[in-house]
């Protein structure tokens, strides 16, 4: 075996092209290996496997520096730097993470997750390098997906006239996660039909030069091109053509389903785990398919990622020109939502926690600003979402709460999500954001008001005195059952308050407690700081009310075991009951 | 005069092509009379008054929506549409804003004042009409500087895509604010030196249809291609090349300089008023000049604003490769610092509070999840700064100061900023963004210290007792100010603080507090909600310790009187006496 013998990219210098050959197909298999067990990545890693090892070859890695957009395509490049006990060992699976990490290896110059980055970053690495007047190749890897964002594009452009060395391959396999959106892809199809010619061209329109790669898993075409443009003082972009999910059937066939996997059965393709329950995604898919029978104004936007509002290929047939896929590119979303909600349409655009930080300053100038009626569902923003550390659901309260203008709503049920998404559509008087809820979907088949047009407006759920917990969203529950620890152990029931708002507060609600309560705690599903219980704490900090704000702590969190982190931030019912009662005179 | 006849855009319908002309110069008198008075965005405007009167000639305005980004070059277009008497009669001066505005005229359809927004809202309003199954043009107009942003270059990719009518008109007149940077320059000069024609074209190679117009201020070529595209069925660049200050020989002299100027004297052109203290882009630009010198890793960057930092055109020429400019591309500039200072270098990001809201995700994850050590320097982030409502740096204490392993400074005088700007691109363990004072530079002459590496240190600058004033940053002084009414009306000194970190609290400082302070009260200069002060608040929730913050009410304030609103807030020193001795049990 080739790859047992590869502790680090010179030993793949000495390999013939046929080693290599023979080399990449035992990649595949070890990607496969683990890809089946484990999930993951599937169709960026198995088309670049070519491409990594032919990078490896020219190219000398650290000096040479190689910066990967996303990063959720360096299964690769991590077998070829000394991580390879990551795929090949069953037991090491999860000593690497599935993004490129420096703590990880010295091959590896950034922690990456969000797209459209790595551009940016690479003219970073190249002007310190020229300012220190070191040398060394800069290579920075894009995916055709990942161009459409602005900071891949300002960075191009910046390229352009930046005056020193830059390699930037454009990993082409005419894919997105889903399919690719923008006028740029017509471009890109033509070159890779006129072999590299075409009437026009993108990159040297953004002012780089330009070589095609027509075969971008053909390792020798790969090698003679790398080759020709290294120690290039020029800033270059490659077109190398790849497939997507290369040797892999599945992958290949339904690039889409098989950009990312959960583990899977290696001869039928099939799932390992089964989930037949509901999702939120699900839910809004079918309640936006209704609407848009009824109303031809109704429309969903995604910014690259359909499948987050529930939007899979069919659906989104189903919903023809009401459904708007704007590519990697929330900026415009954002933005273009606030013009259909302007011009009178009912825009719904559905986006991560973590991606919606793309658009801070188009949720304020283009949307608040303007008091555009766009309603945006944030998905995946709770402890219960994503884990790596480049796509937390953690910091959503803090920063789009803090926006004016914006009603920022926080559902604890299904019930609660479903009606306040189809009042924040149909209302036109503010920009609404609803905070998806996080873990499994929650249905307790309450009666809920179909009217969120009394702003900051908070629900007593339960009435009690001396302790009322406030009790936020996804942490609604929670409340639920650290207020029946509470009466338990203090034989008072504490009132329980589902606020439903997180951009504001119930300001008579929070009066009145005064007269026969001591203590107000608040639990929000994020960070606390610039969050919801900060809010309440000020509001309480001239009384005798005594406050305690439960959430997590301020930090980057990685790949962490909710029950664990749950626990070390006091966030269980005992811990939230213990540390409450304790505040009791 | 013809100006004085036109009430909206139909009545330039019935004038002849010369009339128009003369109307285009009484327009131009206009302009020159009010910015000499009252100052403006001159070059912007004198540039583009062939283009309106054209516009609004060939087009149906408001059936046909015209979408203005920046929107600092519609004063022509304000002329025209019912609010003339805002640029001829001084007392009407500001009856009107200095960018487009809903709330003035049926002819604005959004107010904008960032830049590289028009094509994403223009794109929302066809995609609205289309929707709706209405008709009518839609025209976003963006300057060659706004196209490098990236939510223009997204908007511009999406729009080659967009099936229906779309009309984008480039308006080149080979100017940022100051000079343009980012490869698509060359591809504009060899466009407008090719006629139209060159080898490569950015516009068609997005997807979009191209017309070419010369001299872009010669009303009938404009009318001529303006007529051709109306209607079009798919959307459409129409590149159309201006003079920016045309007709007044200053701006046309110096570009950079008249894009913005305040009032001057006509014959002269000298700035009526004098501005010759200190200020802190002065003192920034003076310092990293120093700096430089001594060490050539250190490197300055803008996005599109040199002078901001106090780098004017000689200053950049003797700063040579350590000064960059990437041109209108905020994210491109915060994750090249981080890819900078990955790298080894020692980047400066100058950038003003409002702009820095383009890059939330980049400091989020290019820079702080890396905890690359960029510094940042933040400007007119205060009360003191821009007024107009899209210009307003009230906002970043929320947005950056939750964001994990960010330290952000608040220094409350010249030696701190200074001190602390030093500190924060020597030293290499932190993100570090420093919040540029507002308002006049304060000099004390109080020995600093030089290391600000034990962070959340706060300083006790009077100690005292009963009560504490933290006051941060701009606001120190005004702390002061309130620490002396508080002594002089209670009899008891109460305990100053300057707490020097926005990111976080100290807390050994905050429980010592406890043992003989009944109140802590602090003082910020931006909104209170997801501020500084909450989390101060929220330190003293569980505790005796009675809370007071101050600061502004969140909200989007336009064109305020600062005293006015000061007081409105509560922010007098009376005030904030009177209010924290109400406290005192």
């Amino acid at each position: 075996m080739y790859l047992e013998k590869i502790n680090s990219p010179s030993d793949i210098k000495k390999l013939s092209v046929d080693e290599m050959k023979k080399l990449t197909q035992e990649m595949r298999d070890a990607l496969i290996f683990k890809l089946s067990r484990h999930g993951g990545h599937c169709g960026p890693n198995l088309g670049f496997a070519e491409a990594t090892v032919a990078l490896h070859y020219v190219f000398d890695s650290p000096t040479d520096k190689i910066v990967f957009d996303v990063s959720h395509q360096t299964y690769c490049h991590k077998m070829l730097t000394g991580r390879k006990d990551g795929f090949l060992y069953e037991e090491h699976f999860d000593n690497i993470s599935g993004y490129s990490n420096p703590a990880e290896s010295e091959h590896d110059f950034f922690v990456i997750g969000h797209t459209s980055t790595s551009v940016s970053l690479a003219l970073g690495l190249a002007k310190a390098r020229d300012l220190k007047h070191e040398s060394g190749n800069v290579i920075a890897v894009i995916g055709d997906g990942s161009l459409s964002g602005g900071e891949a594009l300002e960075a191009i452009d910046y390229a352009g006239e930046f005056d020193g060395n830059l390699i930037v391959i454009i990993n082409d396999n005419d894919m997105s996660i889903a399919e690719n959106h923008g006028g740029m892809y017509k471009n890109l199809k033509a070159l890779r039909e006129g072999n590299g010619k075409a009437d026009t061209n993108l990159f040297t329109a953004m002012g780089l030069d330009y070589v095609f790669v027509k075969d971008g898993n053909d390792i020798e075409s790969l090698i003679a091109a790398f080759s020709k443009v290294k120690d290039s003082k020029r800033p270059v972009a490659v077109h190398i053509v790849t497939e997507k999910g290369k040797g892999l059937s599945f992958a290949e066939e339904n690039k889409e389903d098989w950009h990312w996997h959960m583990p899977f059965d290696v001869e039928t393709g099939k799932p390992k785990f089964n989930f037949d329950g509901e999702d939120y995604g699900d839910l809004t898919a079918k309640m936006l398919l209704e609407k848009m029978k009824k109303d031809e104004s109704v429309c969903v936007l995604t910014s690259g990622t359909p499948t987050v509002g529930g939007f899979r290929k069919g659906r989104r047939d189903e919903a023809g020109r009401q459904f708007i896929d704007v590519g990697i590119a929330e900026e415009n979303a954002a933005a273009m939502a606030s013009g259909i909600a302007a011009g009178g349409g009912k825009p719904l655009y559905t986006v991560y926690s973590t991606f919606i930080q793309r658009t801070y300053d188009q949720i304020s100038q283009d949307i608040c600003i303007n008091n555009s009626p766009v309603a945006i569902s944030v998905f995946a923003g709770s402890v219960y979402g994503m884990s790596d550390v480049t796509h937390l659901g953690l910091y959503d309260i803090p920063m789009l709460s803090n926006i004016p203008n914006l009603v920022y709503l926080a559902p604890a049920t299904k019930e609660e999500y479903l009606s306040m998404l189809d009042w924040a559509i149909e209302q036109s008087k503010y920009p609404v954001a609803v905070r998806v809820p996080g873990g499994a979907v929650i249905s307790d088949g309450k009666e809920v008001k179909s009217d969120w047009s009394d702003i900051n407006k908070y629900e007593i759920t339960k009435s009690g005195s001396r302790i009322a917990v406030i009790a936020l969203g996804t942490f609604y529950q929670l409340g639920e059952k650290a207020a029946k620890l509470i009466e338990e152990k203090t034989g008072t029931a504490p009132t329980l308050i589902n606020p439903h708002y997180i951009t504001g507060i119930d300001k008579d609600m929070l009066e009145d407690l005064k007269k026969n309560h001591d203590v107000v705690i608040t639990l929000e599903d994020g960070i606390l700081e610039g969050g919801f219980g900060e809010k309440i704490a000020r509001f309480y900090g001239n009384s005798d009310v005594k406050t305690l704000c439960f959430g997590l702590e301020k930090k980057f969190y990685d790949r962490y075991d909710v029950n664990e982190l749950m626990h070390t931030a006091h966030l269980t019912p005992e811990q939230i009951a213990e540390d409450t009662i304790a505040l009791l005179k």
